[in-house]
């Protein structure tokens, strides 16, 4: 049967008509104000007429950034949306107003480990692990064939967890986290800090961002390291280093087959995995005595929110 | 229906016959020499019919401290016992000629998390996290409602998380795995370079211990805090916030609503809870806007392995 | 005789006749503009003319915020004021014309650094440590009686001291640089983190601020920590601590007799000195074996760097 | 004029004439035993005898490893040698009878500094800083041309700087000690550690070590390195970056023209040399506003602590 997914960000919301396959069979959008929730419900319900007038589905699955309730019912607090504890699953369902639809919630990226755990490189896995590098560190659980929501609907915080005491300071108000280590801000903000720590060797950087060291992009940075620059490679080097030794960390807990690299840094393909598989293998536990688990690139890109949501909406539990 | 659960120590096995209540209805034990392998095989078959004079049994749950094999049929390493891809389940069971009977071969640490939240303080859980502070630090990860053995079964290596980046050598061959701050071996460790860095405020421990810092043991720092040594407080409080700041970086990746601490080291009880609570606290992401993890002393003590490798062995997964 | 010394900061420069027991006969100042520093060798000029038409001198010290050249003669690099490679001395040589009249320039922490020395709470000591805990970490070192400029005058660049390998980004485009640990901008910033991980003991900080994190200010946290608030004590102590510690490392490398706290954050007083003396002593090596260097508060206050300047003025080496 | 030095060891001491060109004229040595101090005053009584059979000397310098008394008198405790506040300088001179003969006791890395400084690699420098990479890490400080021996005799302590909070337990009490880092010792337990995580690289060092990776030794790292075994390689580049990035450290605070490296690993040369040098670069804070320190090999050999005793018994301060 099919199912609707609504990936929904700070400024606009992309819905699809996923079928049990994971394929889009038809895929609409709109453009919302992350200030106004009342907005979004009306623009989720209106993705909703404008898919039902040609497919007919029973779940809708609604992908949102932020701490989602075990239940799957609501929104606790989004970062970048105003929802606080906002009740979104029933919010929507009194405006499509279709009782037998089942509607759910789940964090988008808990929906996008899930696409490529179903359909993308992790089909053929039980125990996987997205981490989506973006502008922070997001990711996904599975374990035992089933998504890890925790106790109360937000594992998976995996950009938070501690890798340096005393380290990089967080926007969460704790220091060291992953995500200051492993993350497009991160990358800009270390080459950033080497075009004043080592000014000769970012000159290309400098070039590309119009000689201010402010305007250097992670893109920049990537595209610099695929030109063969030597301080860009190495700040892709250092960051996939903390992504295999971050990576290794994971794996002593959960012992995951495949790590799942996705997010706009992972544009950067084998200049990261390269590196980061060599840092998970000299940092793993136990080495020699156990299968070393793959690191791969996600497959689905940026419909992964859209199909998991959708697909995450059938799975009763 | 009744099962056996058999703990296999480096120098003895433990085994009971349990019912589906995890009650012990009776127990045995036999001193074994690790180094010789197939005695241990005799002497679970020993135990076994010992134990089967007076019990019918469907299943037999063996827990050995050691890699084991995600198909529970045997131990790919143990560092303690000569194992080395050693199929114990198909040893054993070539001794005791009981075709119908079950055997699984399951991880001591994860049988004892399993008993916990079978029948001990985490019966209520459904996403739960041991930590055993012994020697070195165990432990268990329940998520969903089901023990997470990984791809290939070496899960919840939980001691060799690091914490550190080069931080305190681990006997593993990396450095600031989370062990060496948390377990017995650090407590004592810790203790010693405080009688050489701070000899005055270590007085009463060098006293307890015979006047030399070799001769500090753990539970001389438990006494000692106990009857409000400042330096073994600080020991203990120390050793408990890494606990506590370990336990949030868990929370980050899985958000159990349970911590259980187990082990020689959590006789400390309140001593350990209390700073350990504090640091989870305020060391955990998204605090306000979720609830937080109880942090709690193991309820089943050394019977735990026991009863839950017989429990185990009832699941099929 | 008397000296004049000049300390110039990014607006305005302060100017006074110091005798040669360090006591100040008349003082003057100037705004400036730090983008224009033709005009601050104008201003120097002018007090110049302003102090000699009362006393006779035969010695101007400047102190300037910057690296300043081996011999003296001028300013290598400055972050606040547009000078590149600056000539000072010569430039307001030219200007004051008085041949007979020696002009040196000095980096403002090591000038503040020596008055404390000859004639404030260092008068005592042969080897003595300057901690400015400013908006950065500055200070001094005076070693067998000298000061240490280095061999190319930029000794005591205490702040950027690594203390923690991948810790807080610094503005020097490095990591872990211990003014950012220890310094009104960390106080602040670890201040506005914890109104973010822990907002109900934030409750008074915020209050203080206006309701928001970003109001919070280094003189707040003193204020509330001074008024009995735990997190505002918890703040100081952390910083006090890291004082300490890194207070330790710099004695296992010169063996201090005296760490001197100068700068706004030392306004704390006793909620300082004591954490910071208690981790000083938990953290020194091969303690019980040796003395342990005191660490007190300054006493010259602002006045600190004219009274060097035109001290070191009158020395020759 | 001629001067004695004595490098008093373990287990023996070499005593040698020097004259005022740092050149060695005439050498002795005597085995002595630890544990026995009458027998070490003895013996360096003994080879003054035969020592000033030939020469006529006017000073006598003793170096000593352990921590010197500030006025240069005695050893207030040593490590390896049952000194406690032992007054060597009398007990020598009570031996010798010799009123008109200076006897300074120095402490043995600073006398082998200063050699180096007088007549070695840094005899064109002002400010050098010497590091002595043997079992652990010592050093000695030049400033403004005169040794920093602090206010209490025991500067220049330099392997006990903590580089890591958190670190590698140090056999002073304490934790991230850069001697834990940059020695020969630390070389070995990363060796022996890497054989067992990464067991496959560390063949050819395994096989140096006749199989056991406790077999294994510095020596044989550096030789293995010099033949090209990559994993020797990246242990002495491992080594050699917290040479420089502690180096970096030293030169916030002291700026030194030139970093000395001595001891046993210093024998790794190129290899130790070139890594040092980048890491110290990418880590100096300030780069580019000032010129790089050099980063050296020492010159003296194992005769430096003889000629710098000497030598600095020659100096009045």
């Amino acid at each position: 049967m099919h199912a609707i997914g609504v990936d929904i960000g700070g400024t606009k919301i992309a819905a699809g008509v996923v079928d049990d396959e994971g394929r889009i069979l038809a895929k609409t959008r709109r453009d919302t104000d992350p200030d106004d929730v009342a907005s979004i419900d009306a623009a989720i319900a209106d993705v909703y007429r404008e898919l039902t007038a040609d497919f007919e589905v029973r779940e809708v699955g609604l992908a949102a950034a932020g701490f989602v309730a075990a239940d799957r019912s609501g929104v606790l607090f989004a970062p970048n949306i105003a929802w606080r504890d906002y009740p979104l699953r029933d919010k929507v369902a009194a405006l499509i107003d279709a009782p037998d639809v089942r509607i759910v919630v789940e964090n988008d990226a808990n929906a996008a480990g899930w696409a490529e755990f179903r359909y993308g490189v992790g089909r053929d896995a039980q125990d996987m692990v997205l981490l989506t590098l973006g502008t922070g560190l997001g990711g996904a659980v599975v374990t035992n064939g089933r998504l890890v929501r925790g106790a109360w609907g937000v594992a998976a915080e995996i950009g938070h967890m501690r890798v340096v005491p005393g380290g990089h300071y967080c926007g969460c108000g704790h220091q060291g986290c992953w995500e200051q280590y492993v993350s497009g801000s991160a990358l800009v903000r270390d080459a950033q800090a080497a075009a004043i720590s080592q000014p000769a060797r970012a000159q290309h950087l400098l070039d590309l961002a119009g000689g201010t060291s402010a305007g250097i992009t992670g893109p920049m940075v990537t595209a610099a390291a695929q030109a063969g620059d030597a301080l860009a490679v190495d700040l892709l080097t250092g960051l996939a280093t903390w992504v295999g030794e971050g990576a290794a960390t994971v794996a002593a807990l959960l012992d995951p087959e495949l790590f799942v690299l996705g997010g706009g840094v992972s544009a950067a393909g084998d200049l990261l995995l390269g590196p980061a598989r060599q840092a998970f293998a000299e940092q793993l536990s136990g080495r020699g005595h156990r299968p070393e688990a793959s690191i791969v690139i996600a497959a689905m890109g940026n419909d992964a929110g859209m199909v998991g949501a959708a697909d995450l909406a059938r799975v009763l539990d």
